[in-house]
């Protein structure tokens, strides 16, 4: 096992034939993000989230998620990130990460608690969604002017395949990853949950002081839905492009916010669902 | 707009071409999930979940949420589901559903806090995943013993795109079904989110009173998670198949309940993960 990835026997049927082999499966384990408070009467850490994920870039996991949950805004907030406790019995992973926040920061952990419990009355909408985007102060990404040629947006697919290990040996992981304006794919992260190999980016870009990103782009390879297009849009992020397709809600939120988003993006061709002026 | 899908206006690039069009994307907007008790002190309705769906279906996906998360146990439990509210108004889409629960019936909905903000110190793991279904009373599915002939299993993905009517107009769904053991796919429900596919086809099976479905099988068209498999099982579902990969942790949840797990069923072919002896 490597971490990513575990070998295991399946019996594999073949039109007539049934044979055993060994075949390697994703691996899939929850973890914990804890928060933490260094100030002297902080010292409790606080269970946030448990996501179930790919072991592996788990601080950059954390890291992401508090950040396009709009919990913590930059990196200078963090005073440490380490795994805690002893790895699972069974798989030998370590699944908890604590997030230690520099003493003078305050968050509002109600925010994820409103997140799952919302106590709007009856009226929800996709608008209300937009709303809530409104306001954590996100606004639209007018002033990212980065062009992309369309000649390195239909080379991504290929480049990003080729950089996704864990998925050419199991067939079951997502991958996301920025990108430059030539198609240069600087950062890519595999996990069994779309949402996490995006927050791994992000949190990635955001351990290196690099957002907001207005001159990167955000290749995925499923579909774009409006939760992956609202962390594009908090780590500023100006364009998604998704080998899948886009959701209705991703189409508004990229029009109302000015974002360019893709989709199918598949041997050479692609649509454009918003802003299509960025496409040089 | 037809709830499920919406014709937007797209620019298609096609090699050096590019044109608009108009083009169906699937439907993504968020469904609030309230709680009411008809007891006569208990008139309030309690948000319990929102979740980002495909419109459709509302009802079954609100009772196979609560069922598959064992906030309730039979049908018997509810006294009405209803929309509540008047339509979004940038959709039209109602987004609120409320459920009724009998008098007498008393829910613990600390469970799905719990699910989200742990108490658990340093040591989750996927042992402590597999043992949170040991408490909820989730037992071995031995003693479902219907057989699943080969011949009936390598037809499932192509009776299944058949009735993927959204899918087939926007690529942008996941499907999933229940079908008997000789390839008949009885209930099929799409939805941006593959969790909210099962929910309904959980919570239709629920409301028609055919649970525990020892003598189905649930097929899902993309990969097989723990989420998913455990889902399965809190409905008695013996046999989950999916058109792509399975997780390590799915993988382990079969094997320790005795469920039967396939997956990569395309072309005629297939893997089976675990309890081989269902496939006749």
């Amino acid at each position: 096992m490597t971490g990513s990835s575990l070998a295991i026997d399946v019996s594999k049927v073949h039109g007539e034939r049934q044979f055993s082999q060994a075949d390697d499966v994703a691996v899939e384990e929850p973890l914990e993000i804890q928060l933490s408070s260094a100030s002297p009467g902080g010292a409790a850490a606080k269970s946030v989230s448990i996501t179930m994920r790919t072991p592996g870039n788990d601080a950059e996991l954390a890291v992401g998620f508090l950040f396009t949950e709009a919990i913590i805004t930059n990196a200078s907030q963090i005073s440490d990130v380490t795994h805690c406790g002893a790895p699972a019995p069974d798989s030998g992973v370590r699944n908890v990460i604590r997030v230690q926040l520099q003493p003078d920061v305050e968050v509002d952990l109600g925010r994820l608690e409103r997140h799952f419990y919302t106590t709007s009355s009856c009226g929800v909408c996709g608008k209300a969604s937009l709303d809530a985007l409104r306001v954590t102060g996100q606004r639209p990404l007018t002033q990212a002017s980065t062009r992309f040629p369309r000649a390195a947006i239909v080379q991504l697919p290929e480049r990003l395949r080729e950089r996704q290990m864990v998925f050419s040996k199991t067939g079951g992981l997502h991958a996301a990853a920025a990108f430059t304006p030539d198609g240069e794919i600087t950062v890519v992260r595999e996990d069994v949950g779309r949402h996490n190999a995006v927050d791994k980016v992000i949190g990635a870009l955001l351990m290196a002081n690099r957002l907001p990103a207005h001159e990167l782009g955000l290749l995925v390879s499923g579909r774009a839905s409006f939760e992956l297009m609202q962390k594009a849009l908090v780590a500023g992020l100006p364009l998604l492009a998704a080998v899948g397709a886009p959701s209705s809600l991703a189409v508004t939120l990229a029009k109302e916010f000015d974002m360019t988003l893709i989709g199918f993006l598949r041997r050479g061709n692609f649509n454009i669902y918003s802003h299509a002026e960025r496409l040089a």
